[in-house]
């Protein structure tokens, strides 16, 4: 039976209780969301004593399945004013499910002024104060913290900008190295937890063992299929030789590369941050290509990259930071994207909503395209939390507002990532219409990119499957596809029970609708299922296509929206 | 007939056409509302082309009717991102439909980047650029354009806070002094100004006619009966003699005045802020009680304000104003207040937002109860447009994002206004549900004030009787109630078409109605319709009473959302 540790910050107390019954194919965001489902009230502040924050390991993680034990963390979004799964790599997902662990679920806010932290271990937990970690960035807090409680413990926490209540703050996981350096990074979540006066948690790797199933025999054999599955991928294959980095060639001959805020889908100067400058500096530095973010996983999508003196700088630089930080800023120095990227890791600041900021602000004095040392410096703003820092520190919507600017690249007051929906317009309907604001890990549908027809029924399909993906604990590079039945399989030596396919997508299905009931409750409606305006205005060069899908094609991807 | 004026900055084009017959009964609020339903997609930027800002005199305005020629200026408000209708008094109402003008209506956004000015007479308008009007405040800009135009001209205009685009910028109004004191001051219609490229209206008296109505002898007969109601109310006297400072020592007495950000319902120290205080000073200083902002009003509650040496301060020192500047930052200074007040009128920001926004960085290290000198640095801050400048503009619920402060007094964005919801609990109603935001203008529930039952219907008639008020154009203060049967009278023998009392009330329910129909398509759903968490949690002396109407009650004022 897995548990379920409830710690509540105000009153200074921890429960641990066993998950309910019929949560048996539940975790991850299914399980999280269940919880704000039941425990939030969708009206409450973001950043309120009402408002919870749950960590749950998918129901795959901790398994010998590979690629399979990422975390989702979730609570309401200060940033979207909805509900928000923000998924992460990293150990925590796997050690915590080691332990037993289903959720950890914060709540409250704690009354005095410095921060806490939280131990967690197999047979207990508990809070400690730790106010020499007031305002620490996430490397310097790690450190702390390993030489307090042990190279292996694994650590989330956050940095300054968590602590400073951000909308955009992140929560850092530590990966295979004890790096914080994956982190839940969307939609403000490390505002939550710092909001509650939780600092780190640290999870106590001691007694972790494999989860091996209710029929560990079948469980391993339907593991050795899906590993094989996965190996022989030629998916897998790319994601380990390129990393994400990959993605700038693929985006740039798409035309669906964000470049100079959101003006342009290809970058004349990609060379300079292409996974092939990628790999040849890390070749000279001494780098890694094909690093693991969690232990056994088959695809090894991350990196390490060194200065040009071979040492540590940042890890993993990922497609999406290159891009919101290096193309849509005009930057095409990786180097300087590293350095940016660490700070943002250090900080705790998400890399995507950031640099989608630092874009707007080139319609301003505050930033010109192609700075690199400016770029730097509006990052150590944000860390500082200077009042300007504390303006970007919220994001896009809330510095454009600030500043006056209205061409926004949001949607449910979140950024968009790195795809350029007017060059792939069913990751727009998913854009749109996702209860998560704007996320290109909530479906996306790279099918018949320029057509303006035919994608509700593949967002709407993408966005169960995500869901499904993320409640089971799978890497979406796992590539998860409309072929439920290994999973079945898995799933049923897992845990004694298996579920039909058509189950598994009710139980997906359902889990979307619910996330949309909880935004109706907050009053983000769906007249917010829009992209902004200027992309059904401005034709976006090399394809020259504006975003031109119709609205009522975007409202029927959930048809009539749920009391 | 009434004309209305389409004014288009994008292609530098004025259309005047007839208003539709239909439109027979309709002005102000209405009228001004049902352009915007036909013509905003509600999804829009409320900065961006699409947005519409609409000025409509009320229906009785221009006639010889006392204190019935308000205005009402609407459009998507970039404060709460819903619809937003923002009614004001001075001449402009008057005049414009003297002219024959039923409204005036500014679209697209000028593409040059200095500001314009739209000149409107009697039977031809212009635009004309002004660049040497930009970023100057409202008084300068008035005496320019009244040396240019003649003392006569009537003038609409913002601020720098307009022109930059601020969310809680205002638009000013000359009174019947020539000055720019009387403000559309909530939603911030002055950034929607101001993003349109258009600095001022200049409405030119030439030609205007009393309106005497299609049956001049029975219009002539009931404003006389309505005259004789209004001058002979003890309402009329107390406002006259007291202006809104009145309210000072009623809402002290009932435990409803906001006082150091929204802790305490009464403030020690209102013996310098009171009416009283205010009468002495003004005597004193041979300023004037019973100022009339609008030509021929006989309630007169506005005043002039002038400094020790008797030189003009500012008009009019409202209780509003007074309340947010003063006990909420526990300032028990009318010289203070006076000074502040007149600076946001001449930088064109609500007294209101701001109050609530300074009121709240009481919670950080950039003020502190009391600071006199800091609270007019700030408001300086905002016309000057610094980085802190332009977030305080941005009003109280950014502001708390920016600085991660969560005891927000707001409602859908917008800062509560002088009147303390704990201690006046069918106003809380109102301000929860109104699709305005909180707003003490859209439905003042004043009877029993610490019952939590039985104020759903009382609120949602308040606010279909202040639709009706605003549509026809009534100031707040002549008390318009159930009993319809003279206003009946009056727009039969004004428009030549009577409607029945069920009629009238019918068409404020069903204007009410299509504002939360509006503000669906906009995104801002129901879940919105609640004040904030600390007014449940905190119990507010000195009647040590929190808001605890329950939801269900709040959601029966409007039942179902309509589709």
């Amino acid at each position: 039976m897995r548990t379920r540790i409830d710690v509540d910050l105000e009153k200074g107390t921890i429960l641990r209780t066993d998950l309910p019954g019929n949560a048996i194919w539940l975790g991850g965001r299914g399980l999280a969301e269940s919880i704000l489902l039941q425990e939030v009230p969708p009206a409450c502040h973001p950043l309120g004593s009402r408002n919870v924050l749950v960590f749950a390991p998918g129901l795959f993680a901790g398994t010998s399945m590979p690629t399979a034990s990422r975390m989702s963390v979730a609570g309401k979004s200060p940033l979207t004013g909805g509900i928000k799964e923000s998924n992460v790599g990293g150990m925590a997902g796997m050690i915590l499910s080691q332990l037993g662990i289903g959720a950890v679920v914060i709540k409250g806010m704690s009354p005095v002024g410095h921060p806490k932290l939280l131990l967690v271990g197999k047979r207990s937990s508990e809070l400690i104060e730790v106010p020499e970690l007031h305002r620490l960035g996430n490397y310097q807090t790690v450190e702390i913290l390993k030489k307090r409680f042990g190279n292996e413990a694994v650590i989330l926490s956050i940095g300054p900008c968590g602590e400073m209540k951000m909308s955009a703050a992140t929560i850092a996981v530590t990966d295979t190295n004890g790096r914080p350096c994956r982190h839940a990074g969307r939609g403000g979540l490390g505002g939550v937890m710092g909001s509650k006066g939780l600092k780190a948690i640290v999870i106590d790797p001691e007694g972790a063992q494999v989860r091996r199933g209710t029929d560990p025999a079948a469980f391993a054999k339907a593991v050795k299929e899906y590993t094989k599955i996965l190996q022989s991928s030629k998916k897998t294959a790319f994601w380990r030789e390129n990393g994400t980095a990959g993605l700038v060639e693929v985006s740039h001959a798409r035309g669906s590369l964000p470049t100079r805020n959101f003006t342009s889908g290809a970058y004349d100067k990609k060379d300079g941050v292409n996974a092939e400058r990628l790999k040849t500096l890390t070749a000279q530095r001494k780098g890694i290509m094909g690093h693991a973010c969690m232990r056994g996983c088959v695809v090894r999508c991350s990196n390490i990259f060194n200065d040009p003196q071979g040492r540590y700088l940042t890890s993993g630089l990922e497609y999406e930071t290159i891009t919101m930080m290096g193309p849509n800023l005009d930057i095409d120095d990786l180097d300087t994207i590293a350095q940016i990227d660490f700070r943002c890791d250090d900080y705790g600041i998400d890399t995507i909503e950031t640099g989608a900021t630092i874009g707007i602000l080139s319609e301003t004095d505050l930033f010109r395209f192609g700075d690199r040392e400016r770029a730097i410096q509006l990052i150590d703003e944000i860390g500082k939390g200077t009042v300007l820092g504390r303006v970007l520190g919220q994001g896009v919507t809330t510095t454009g507002k600030v500043f006056g600017i209205t061409r926004i690249p949001a949607v449910k007051g979140q950024s968009l990532a790195a795809h350029e929906p007017r060059s792939l317009k069913g990751l727009g309907v998913t854009y749109a219409t996702s209860p998560q604001g704007a996320d290109h890990t909530a479906g996306f549908v790279a099918e018949e990119p320029l057509l303006r027809e035919g994608h509700t029924e593949r967002s709407r399909n993408a966005q169960i499957n995500v869901v499904i993906a993320d409640s089971l604990g799978l890497c979406q590079f796992t590539g998860l596809r409309d072929d439920y039945d290994l999973f079945v399989r898995l799933i049923g030596a897992l845990t004694g029970k298996a579920p039909s396919a058509e189950e598994v997508v009710q139980l997906g299905r359902k889990a979307l609708w619910e996330e949309r009931k909880f935004n109706q409750g907050a009053g983000v409606g769906p007249g917010q299922d829009r992209l902004p305006e200027f992309m059904r205005s401005e034709a976006l060069p090399p394809n020259n296509n504006a975003f031109d899908v119709e609205d009522e094609d975007l409202d029927r991807v959930f048809g009539d929206y749920p009391k």
